[in-house]
């Protein structure tokens, strides 16, 4: 007998006496007890606020991801404890790895993330500088920095381990400490997990506590600084959601909910082509997957008219070869249900969107392994008018199920897959790129994510139902409108984003990033003979100037090749609206910049790697003079020797007008 | 007496017979007949659905970015006629021109940002390219795209002009129709700017429509696609956002509602020094620009303890010396409240304040120049004791209303402005970025906008309460959690984020810009010889190579003075963890690269004007040779006889392998 415990305020809690019996779905017996009297709510609240937000918002985004990632190496090390108590759930193994590497994969893609595109320090920076006023001394910025509050997570059951790292790896990442309440149901496995995240010690105290059961009155007390992120039904979240305190304190509710997605067969995808195959396949697999217990599983599959019988023909076979059974068992392609509770609600919705459609396959008296058990054959149906139909479109049957139906032209499909009311995914299967565009026209505005291949990348699409850590997963509407996942943006949702006014030494001094117009310092040596740690923030070197001479010009076209008529034909150059006559070559003045600025004995400054938005401001003629003025502007630690520092580098001419600006980027070594 | 009248589904409607009067604030006398029964609200929501949205994005960002400048153009041209109308409401001219020229010149900068912001198509590119399989075939890019409902516009009485065009702006550059509803109280200037954009015949039939007086049932009857954008109290923010159809549809509600904003006097800035000035300049400044009544106005001071005597002596000097009276009068300095009941509840606010607070100046008695308008003067009051206070913190007197606090250190400070559960804006007057950041990583999670000014910039400045079109307007919690305008951040909240996942053709089909992996077509001459209209998508050109010699790197370090030792000295370049040995310079590869695609005669490509994300991927050795890969990637029309041109540019070595990667971008001529 399983009893998971709640961890709160640094405290691990026993089920009470009041606990719920959790029966497990494969043998319907009781597997666990859970959950009893709520933990105090204002004590974790208090505990989170008071302990895991500050010293999570006392490191960087760096430090946070390296947490993180580190956070993934141990539970991946202890995965097989998590697929030992996964058969427990319904799920097959080949279930569990969704859940469970999936889990893993997103903590190691967002500390990724977090590291290559975050700055190594506390405040992130939103888009560029806004020039506010003329002279340069007043500018805007937008930061983006950790809410203060706590982060509420309640999640479904059918994910126990991903469905509470996917939250917990933004939430994180942003400086945001967490709360999660599982489902129930499989809240044995999500509790496994959590206890790992614990026992490794990672996390800084109250950065992470875990309620088993209910919340009580947690809702009722949380304000501006608090974000709630649902998944679950509809009802539910509209419920949670209209609670007084959430409204009244614009508490941030991110809901990811009922989802009807529909998977769209190209016109081009006939019978017999790869797209056909291709299609077909992730169909079936869709419906089959966690016994269809996915938000994104595929519910309505819309298909030409003329293509229906090939489709129902070819998935109903596909389907027929599905072994369902005990989930611990290697040959079972598809497990139980998550309880008993769940199958019949599935059947109700199967009776429900029966009465626009008939069934082709599945019946609703096959329960599989064992009678007992929550298990139920994969049920496709029809619907032959799906403009008239409106279940179809609106019951989410959270399990094997799936409803086929025809479209007439291509405009008729996206609106047919928009009848949903907005989803989290819609798919198309098609080889031709211009259906692609059509289709994604048409339907972007209502799915939160497009998921599109051909016979060609099948095989290496992530899969219509696979929320990628990349990519945002949530979607308008029914869907929730809520917004998860997604790189930084996933941890955006947990941070305030702010406007910025000020004078160029307040910007540089909050985003610890030098702004044109900021303070230069002036340190000991060449910039180039300092380590990173001695390389400040504002440190500028301004070289002397170098004329550019005609010579130089015909020079340097002979020798790279480059013998455009700017800067060959005095006439055709005149004819041209940006030039006054011939003109040195952009990249000359790069190269004579580089010569003015380099220092070039070893030193820490290892190798200039890039550089970034290049702008040519004005040209420079024979005769005309440059110099350099580069200053640091950015430094972020990459590995354990080196980092990135950025500078700004700006081209001025004898007038002292600038003639090109970049941002140059360097490895700099920690030592000499 | 003025007859404002609603605009609905293409017509003009008239004040029905059940029309409300409207007391003018200045003599007290009706001045207006507005509203009566409601247009229909389906049918307008028909409109704007069937005809408006659709016509908007048949139309491109820029297209629509275009319109909008020449809607500014157009009241620009006819400003005076709202200035005529201006006094009426009480506020003077220089309050009108807040207004007035505040709401042309969101125009103008919003459509400027999505000319230079956003692409010349329909879709809208956020972020990157996600690499999602290792072979390349499959990718990962973020789109937006227009709601494909309507924008219903709920706008508070104080800005009539700038309040519809600040949301109208964002709005039609997304792409998608609004139903704007001003507040009754000062609707007939609303309305008259209005007219103005109907006559004008600039924007596409159903874009825009009018709602004077109630809306009916038109919030039941939005759906997911749809987006509210309230602007007024927290009560009505909080009836409005609980309307089932909003909470059950998720749609979009954003709101900007009461806020308790604050202003801080640096620990540095003693009486005496030019922040001190600032300060009092600026405090006095948003106690009494519109009497008061604006949703970023000081409603806080938060001061030193040792200097508070000095503020308020300072203070309370200033605003003795402001006239109160008719708007008209030029001479005068602040008008009116917006009407006599706006004056009982600041009068009953002021009272609420009282309790905690003392009234240093202000006679509530003073009625101005007109015992029946609603005239106010400047009221300071001073809580000594903010950390025990509540309704200074809570209580927004809409009107020309201050208190004045005292604070210990800078935490304190920062912890009593966040007090106001959040707020639109907090300033912060200081000569001290240290102080600026310690502030700003305290409170930014708190204030949609941080204003911070020093003596130095002050004048520079564009004020504590006047929200820019380039940056974020809206603030957590108390605000209303909502965010309007911030240049084409304004316009993302009426656009669809998705996460569209497909090949590199599908992506190039849907975005409209070439990612690499996406076909190559070869055009009939070189690129640079095609005008911008000729040259495609993937139009691509692939040189010949040329070997680099240790020559050409000996030659080019003595050229142009780059004699760093990674291309010089063999030993020391093998010490150097990113080289084998000695290397070519990157700025050498760059301008044999141009050398190699470069077309020397005039033609329509006439500049090189910059470069964007360049990497150097992979050292290149003397002997190793380079060819380029030239790809179109993005056009986008500039001015009347050129446009810009992305090309994807890749250099590969005589491995096939990528040495380098950047954006090159060019000016291109339309014709020959």
């Amino acid at each position: 007998m399983l009893r998971p415990e709640s961890y709160a305020a640094g405290s691990w809690i026993a089920p009470g006496e009041d606990a719920r019996a959790i029966n497990g779905p494969v043998t319907g017996k009781v597997i666990a007890m859970a959950g009893g009297k709520a933990p105090d709510a204002q004590a974790m609240l208090d505990w989170a606020r008071n302990q895991g937000g500050p010293a999570l918002r006392a490191m960087g985004f760096h430090d946070r991801a390296r947490m993180i990632k580190a956070l993934g190496s141990y539970i991946g090390e202890r995965k097989e404890e998590l697929y030992a108590l996964n058969p427990l759930t319904g799920a097959t193994r080949r279930d569990g790895a969704v859940d469970i590497e999936g889990g893993i994969g997103t903590l190691f893609v967002i500390a990724s993330k977090g590291r290559r595109e975050m700055p190594d320090g506390q405040v992130y920076v939103d888009g560029g500088v806004e020039q506010l006023s003329r002279d340069g001394s007043f500018l805007g910025q937008h930061i983006c920095v950790p809410l203060q509050g706590v982060a509420v997570h309640i999640n479904a059951f059918n994910f126990p381990v991903w469905g509470m790292l996917e939250k917990l790896a933004p939430t994180l990442l942003a400086g945001m400490p967490a709360i999660v309440k599982p489902a129930t149901q499989t809240c044995y496995l999500t509790e496994a997990c959590f206890r790992m995240i614990i026992d490794s010690g990672i996390l800084p105290e109250g950065a992470v506590q875990l309620v088993v059961g209910g919340l009580g009155d947690m809702l009722d007390r949380l304000d501006a600084q608090d974000v709630v992120s649902f998944t679950g039904s509809a009802d539910t979240a509209l419920h949670l959601r209209s609670t007084p305190a959430l409204m009244r304190n614009s508490v941030r509710f991110h809901a990811e909910q009922d989802s009807l997605n529909a998977t769209i067969l190209g016109p081009d995808a006939k019978a017999g082509t790869a797209e056909f195959d291709a299609f077909i396949k992730e169909a079936a697999n869709e419906i089959t997957t966690k016994a269809g217990q996915k938000c994104t599983a595929i519910r309505r599959i819309i298909v030409p008219a003329d293509s229906i019988a090939e489709v129902s023909e070819a998935l109903m076979a596909r389907l027929s070869g599905i072994a369902i059974g005990d989930p611990a068992d290697e040959t079972t392609r598809m497990g139980a249900l998550a309880s008993a509770a769940q199958k019949a609600d599935v059947l109700e919705k199967i009776a429900a969107i029966g009465a626009e459609a008939r069934v082709l396959t599945g019946d609703p008296e096959a329960t599989g392994a064992n009678p007992e058990g929550a298990f139920l054959a994969p049920t496709l149906l029809q619907c032959d008018d799906p403009d008239a139909a409106t279940s179809v479109h609106e019951l989410e049957a959270f399990g094997p199920v799936s409803t086929l139906m025809p479209y007439r032209d291509l405009a008729h499909a996206a609106r047919i897959a928009n009848r949903g009311g907005g989803s989290l995914v819609a798919s198309l299967v098609t080889a031709d790129p211009q259906v692609a565009r059509s289709v994604a026209l048409e339907s972007a505005a209502w799915h939160g994510r497009l998921y599109i291949v051909g016979g060609a990348n099948a095989k290496a699409g992530t899969g219509h139902g696979a929320p990628m850590p990349h990519m945002v997963h949530g979607g308008p509407g029914r869907a929730g409108g809520g917004e998860e996942l997604g790189g930084v943006r996933g941890a955006l949702h947990y941070m305030q984003r702010t406007a910025i006014q000020g004078s160029p030494d307040v910007l540089s001094a909050i985003t610890g990033q030098w702004v044109a117009g900021a303070a230069e310092t002036k340190g000991p040596q060449h910039p180039f003979q300092r380590t990173f740690d001695e390389i400040e923030i504002g440190e500028t070197l301004h070289t002397d100037s170098r004329e550019v001479t005609l010579e130089d010009i015909e020079h340097f076209a002979t020798f790279t090749g480059d013998t455009f008529y700017a800067h060959m034909d005095e006439a055709a150059a005149q004819a041209n609206p940006f030039f006054p006559g011939r003109v040195a070559h952009g990249y000359l003045l790069l190269s004579f910049a580089a010569g003015l600025f380099v220092q070039p004995d070893p030193g820490p400054v290892l190798a200039n790697t890039g550089l970034n938005g290049l702008s040519f401001q004005k040209p420079v003629s024979p005769g005309d003079s440059v110099r350099v003025r580069l200053t640091c502007a950015r430094k972020t630690r990459r590995t354990d020797s080196y980092g990135e520092v950025a500078w700004n580098v700006t081209l001025y001419n004898q007038d002292a007008e600038q003639v090109a600006q970049y941002e140059l980027l360097t490895m700099v070594a920690y030592t000499k």
